[in-house]
């Protein structure tokens, strides 16, 4: 019951700090024989990587992943696999002046609070640099569900600021530095992204996260549901403020017969629930949209207090992402990776199966 | 690791079926030496208690808890507490003819795909009777919470359909049975529900819970994240589709100048985080915002399968709330208390002591 | 990770003091479509239950379960499986007298140190009376793991004080109150208890349980070994103060060339290890042996001390076991039971299948 | 629930292979504050390290940890803390020829059966290599007990084949490579091993490990009790056969008159009870035994199966100590360390306190 790790069964414990000598992970549960390789996960990390656009953070790192154990003659032997990443990049100097300062919307004064110190060097452990692990883990856990279950997870970007990004072509995700499902808007968020720099501000996003061909039968009926799982995971990343299944906060205004997806033979005839009822998956797509904050690290001075309990004015000059969500999607979707493998799992040890596949029209 | 427990330290293990002989819990860990009687935990139950109106299911139950141990003379013991709530009116004539289809947007699919097979009767354990447990031990960690550390929890109905409900008196929502923390709506509210339920249709809602005095230092930094494990407790509940925390999805169009809430010496200036930064409690109230999918039971003719795959129509003709929304209020209340209860402890368990509380005026 | 909990997927949660309305336990993660009816559960109950013969308890439970949840139309669901024994026979004024003294070698001293408080009738819940709920939900476990895997668990005595009880034939074991698996001793035991209990003494024993049928494969490499978790289960039980699996301490004597077990075409040639190496079943049977003291409540005065922190005299005028190794049998058998059905749904989590069979003569 | 992890708060998860690149560990829930260096726990590492005497493996290994992480300014920072450990020393050659056999009593047939596949070289993660991280996780433990609690663990070697070790001091266990806490019996104790040695065998052995100064509160009533969460960690150890709490297996044969432990105002009289009660700790010291097997590695031919289900002959070449027991000592301490600490973290997550310390002589 570490609280630094996620899954019951598919266990990753993550480590580290941003600016500490190395961050990684352990995964302990990995079923044994799937072939892997540090090719695998680095394809992963390197869509995270920072310093890939103007417009994330610029430092520099490699973020060259070691495997440290778990796997022999190029396959899983089913004991934990240990993924180790350098910090290489670690200018600590950028962070000197905010040291003792509670900088606003940070995570410096919870820290505090809780711990009675904290490592203030890039942020220490609260730094979006943490989610590298978490990508490395769901590397593994993907490749695993896309083998042995035909599962395929994406995401994208939904909305900068006020800018709604249209779903055109997913196959654009990966040719723009936004995840953005389409080509045309890229000049228009690029525009954006500059004004809102520029301003020495920063700007809050949208992001939709998808997975198909998952069987129904994941989950469980209280408490450790799928949707339950699948929100812990993604409200647990840095930013998120609002999770939301299927169609979200707009069920609210909806009547039961309008929400309520039809079954045919063909399938569902909608999937306003997103791919999971009463806790447990459809077979129809799982649909997710998160929403994330703006950078909390911005030019502009905002008051605040130091640890001795006196007011200042703080103004972050480190290198920072003025757009969080912009290098959101790989590590969303690894969160909802990780949280799949984890209820195929539970789903295979109690029950003996990976419950049906609904053989219908994706919807 | 019970999937139907939660929590790390204050452990709550659910168990029942709607028409089975009785629901009800196991609390592990709950400190010792705290006075407890079975009416601290009635009094909960009865605000939830179906029946209180005519716009809730008309199934009469008195949901009389009995402790069954953790108990001697008053005092909680320090052993597990275990509550017992005997089903009474199980009419499970009324469920008998969909015993074999999949009603939609019901779990019944999802149940059947996973185990096989399935308790139909008033829909065994994916019925929102099973929040009767979580409500009950939700008692006791309130009562914990309120006497040790000065914490208080509170709900209100805050959107109903496309009506949004107004926040004019907390006071109110004890008053009335919408939980509406206002009377100058509840003839609006009465008028669109009796409309609703002419129609044999549902409809869907949106809740807020509060929690007052959090000190700050409860969560962890990667992935057992306050904010998470929040998000775990309410996705967790039936129909539950959205989670927001402070500013929820309206931080994507807010800039990083405007979402970052300052703090002076007098408090934090705003609340757009709703009480947790960087998955630690600020010592600012926690802001939740939930919403709620209609009823999926309704009187219109809906498609659907049966167990052998046919294509049928279902309409539901039970005892059913046109709402659920109606009565989810003090079982927010309850996940919120049991979560921050876990966390408090898990607080205690590494530092020693509940984190700091910033001493500033509630915003 | 309730502290009352025993298993990471059948989990086993524990409630209830001697004295109090009822104990009993929740199951979680049974495997669905198993038949399952309260006689399955009974049986077993039934062979571990006080009053059987005079050498044990004459407190008369009838210690009838009442299966709440968990269940339909005769089969497990899935979903948590609660168990109610009632408690009917609570002598309380038995024990008034020692409420606010520490017995030695008993629990309320340990008890009061930790929880500030205690429950003092009847041992609250230091009572050997929680061992049936463990019984209880052994019987669902050896039930599982006999009709999915064949395996089969049985115990004996195999010590009464400085008699040792030979083995001639299993058959005995349920013939006879002591779990001897011998006719020929059974003059002999009951002289000795005979003599014990007219010293106002008691004394302790040692007894045998083994697994037959356990596929190779179960456990884990590091930590959770099979031979961990099942010293776990074992010196877990009351009064347990040795846990030996296979040769146990006797390896202590022995050279690696006598020690290790050879591997031919027909099976293991011996069983030193006692079915468990590098912390996984070897499919040869799996024998341990546990010593379990002698009950502390005793007639003869012993010195103490108060709540108050005075020197008092105790003696224990209760109806109490001379040896509670006589039952002790049952409730090992269930500890076992519960260990490998974790063990094997753990296996089916991680590896999709139950290990190995060997199928060899067994040892 | 990573079954490579320990603990419930204060979690350790052991990751690494004996010939893979490296081994180390993931400490999660260290209090912050406490002062910590590599040399903390390199100082215990370098006890365990092999290549110190003639009778231990030669393999030379430098065993130097790196910490990873969890540290800012020489203090613990509350978050994760890795430690890693490179391996240096693997000569892969030694054990080709046995890599698709299985020797005995070695873990390689259960781990094949198990993962269908397994890491040969040098045992893979059965190696006792896999202690290290254990012993530098203890470390951390042991300085925490010591410095807040006042707690001191100890080994020593209680046996070596049919020798019985006697105590006589304490302060030799460190002065001589046996742990022996006597200086007479050491040419006798280098006489036996070297016969053994000579005869290309192994043999087992007795150690006894002790915990002083630990409070009266820390365990659990009911499975989760302090004797179980030490038997599952020292059962969990390579090669360990018995586990025994105080008198242990000896009390078979004991009355209750004698085996019950006196308390008067100047502490127990005895310690029988090797301080456990009731699952919980007495304040008395904790004492246990345990007996370890001989190594399986032997140069004595034995038959035995390879992964084709021939029969072959055995005998392993490579570097091996002929008594696992020799170097036990030091991981025994981390081991109890490792669970007396998560002990009293789930107490003084429960209580708010550490139990009571009984103040007496100790026994």
């Amino acid at each position: 019951m570490s609280t630094s790790s996620i899954g019951k069964l598919f266990v990753v414990t993550n480590f580290g700090e941003s600016h500490g000598p190395a961050i990684g992970c352990v995964i302990d549960g990995c079923p044994p024989g799937m072939e892997l390789a540090s090719e695998d996960i680095q394809k992963e990390l390197d869509r995270r990587r920072p310093g890939s656009s103007r417009f994330v953070t610029q430092r520099k790192e490699s973020d060259a992943v070691e495997i440290l154990s778990g796997i022999y003659e190029g396959k899983t032997t089913g004991t934990p696999i240990a993924l180790l990443i350098r910090n290489e990049n670690q200018r600590s100097r950028d962070y000197g002046e905010v040291a003792h300062q509670f900088r606003p919307a940070h995570a410096d004064w919870g820290y505090w609070a809780k711990f009675g110190l904290r490592d203030p060097r890039g942020g220490g452990r609260a730094s979006a640099r943490l989610t590298a692990p978490t990508v490395a883990a769901g590397a593994v856990a993907r490749k695993w569900l896309a083998e042995e279950l035909g599962i395929s997870i994406r995401a994208r970007l939904a909305r900068l600021g006020s800018v709604e990004v249209r779903l055109e072509d997913w196959a654009e995700v990966d040719r723009n530095p936004f995840f953005a499902a389409n080509a045309s808007q890229i000049p228009e968020l690029e525009s954006l992204l500059e004004s809102v720099r520029k301003a020495g501000d920063s700007i809050g996003a949208e992001l939709v996260v998808e997975a198909h061909g998952v069987p129904a039968g994941l989950g469980n009926p209280v408490y450790h549901r799928l949707d339950a799982a699948l929100a812990y995971a993604l409200m647990g990343l840095n930013a998120v403020k609002s999770v939301e299944i299927g169609d979200g906060a707009s069920v609210a205004a909806q009547r039961g017969s309008e929400n309520g997806d039809e079954m045919t033979q063909e399938g569902f005839l909608t999937n306003h629930a997103g791919g999971v009822l009463g806790g447990i998956s459809s077979s129809a797509p799982i649909l997710i949209r998160v929403a994330v904050k703006p950078t909390p690290s911005v030019l502009i001075p905002r008051k605040s207090l130091n640890e001795q309990g006196e007011e200042v004015l703080v103004s972050t000059k480190g290198r920072h992402d003025p757009c969080v969500g912009l290098r959101a999607a790989p590590i969303l979707e690894a969160l909802v990776a990780l949280t799949l493998m984890d209820a195929a799992l539970l789903q295979r040890a109690q029950c003996g199966n990976y419950g049906l596949v609904f053989d219908a029209q994706e919807i």
